[in-house]
């Protein structure tokens, strides 16, 4: 029915997380209908990101600069060093705008299950940049699942020789969060972690 | 804190259907992620089809070549033409692979509420290449709505004096449709347009 091209573009579309063959289907007929609004502006963001595209090689971030905007902004404490799993992690943590330091993207985490080993991982790169001195804290912003947190220990004892503070973020409840709604877990990391009311 | 490519991007594909601003972030992060097997591929997709989209000056479809691949096609049949709202639901009628003939887009409903009239359709070109013989059954597959049922009389009039069958698609029960879900109006349409069991 459709030229191939068009079948073309809706299984390139489809591969896109949150998009299915039906919804890619409806996307590509908007972008065909509306060429000069949506259809032209997308082609020229995609040209422009596909080729300026580069991975970070201090931090592992992906940006269109390398180093990327966070490693080359002046303003930035160096002292401060966040360390994450994912690029996307870095992203999510970076658009609350409250870290004031520089990241480290770890580019995965610790999996027996997956065969994920320390030397699959950025550790060697992070903790040379901790040898490397002038790093104060370093925050292991880990998922609180247990191959993340097997992870942040990990790192932990690697960092330990280092005179480095290791913090890692606070569990407990999400904001929102309704008691009766929360797994046991989060409620026990709540309550042991809990704090005097000030 | 990402680069103002990788903005544009986001704001470019949260324009399209069925994705958000928290979606289209995840797809970025997902082309980006996979430069390789999801970016370049969709890009060289898009390229291909904004570079030879057309609209088929025969039936009003959309497609990259002109005329497109229906109007084109040898096999289908002249002398059935099937009227639809949009290219979406030609497309969908299509997907079906039931209707053996040829389409005619109008490009909207009349709408006294939208200021849609006559003139704005291509209710002219359709009257057009009817009288050019040929044909000898026109479908009206009008969506069951009050505007697509009025544009259907309306060109159902309008093609009254040419010795053409005019149809229209069977209202009814959908399949799968439970009668205690179904709005009174389908329900009224279903009993009133009953059939023998054969």
């Amino acid at each position: 029915m459709a030229s191939k091209e068009i079948e073309t573009l809706t299984q390139a579309l489809a591969r896109l997380p949150g998009l299915g063959p039906r919804s890619a289907r409806r996307a590509v007929l908007h972008l065909v209908k509306k060429r000069e609004t949506v259809l032209v502006p997308l082609l020229a963001a995609l040209e422009s990101v596909s080729d300026s595209l580069v991975t970070c090689t201090n931090c592992g971030n992906v940006d269109t600069v390398n180093p990327c905007g966070i490693c080359a902004d002046p303003r930035r404490d160096d002292r401060a060093l966040c360390v994450v799993e994912d690029v996307a992690d870095l992203w999510a943590l970076d658009r609350s705008r409250l870290f004031p330091g520089r990241y480290h993207v770890l580019g995965g985490r610790l999996s027996a299950l997956e065969g994920v080993r320390p030397e699959d991982l950025t550790i060697d790169s992070l903790v040379a940049r901790v040898a490397g001195g002038g790093v104060d804290e370093v925050v292991l912003a880990m998922n609180a699942t247990l191959e993340g947190q097997t992870t942040a220990h990990f790192i932990a004892e690697r960092l330990e020789e280092h005179p480095v503070r290791v913090t890692r973020l606070a569990h407990g409840l999400p904001v929102g969060g309704e008691l009766d709604y929360l797994d046991e877990g989060t409620l026990a990391q709540a309550l042991r972690a809990r704090r005097p009311v000030s």
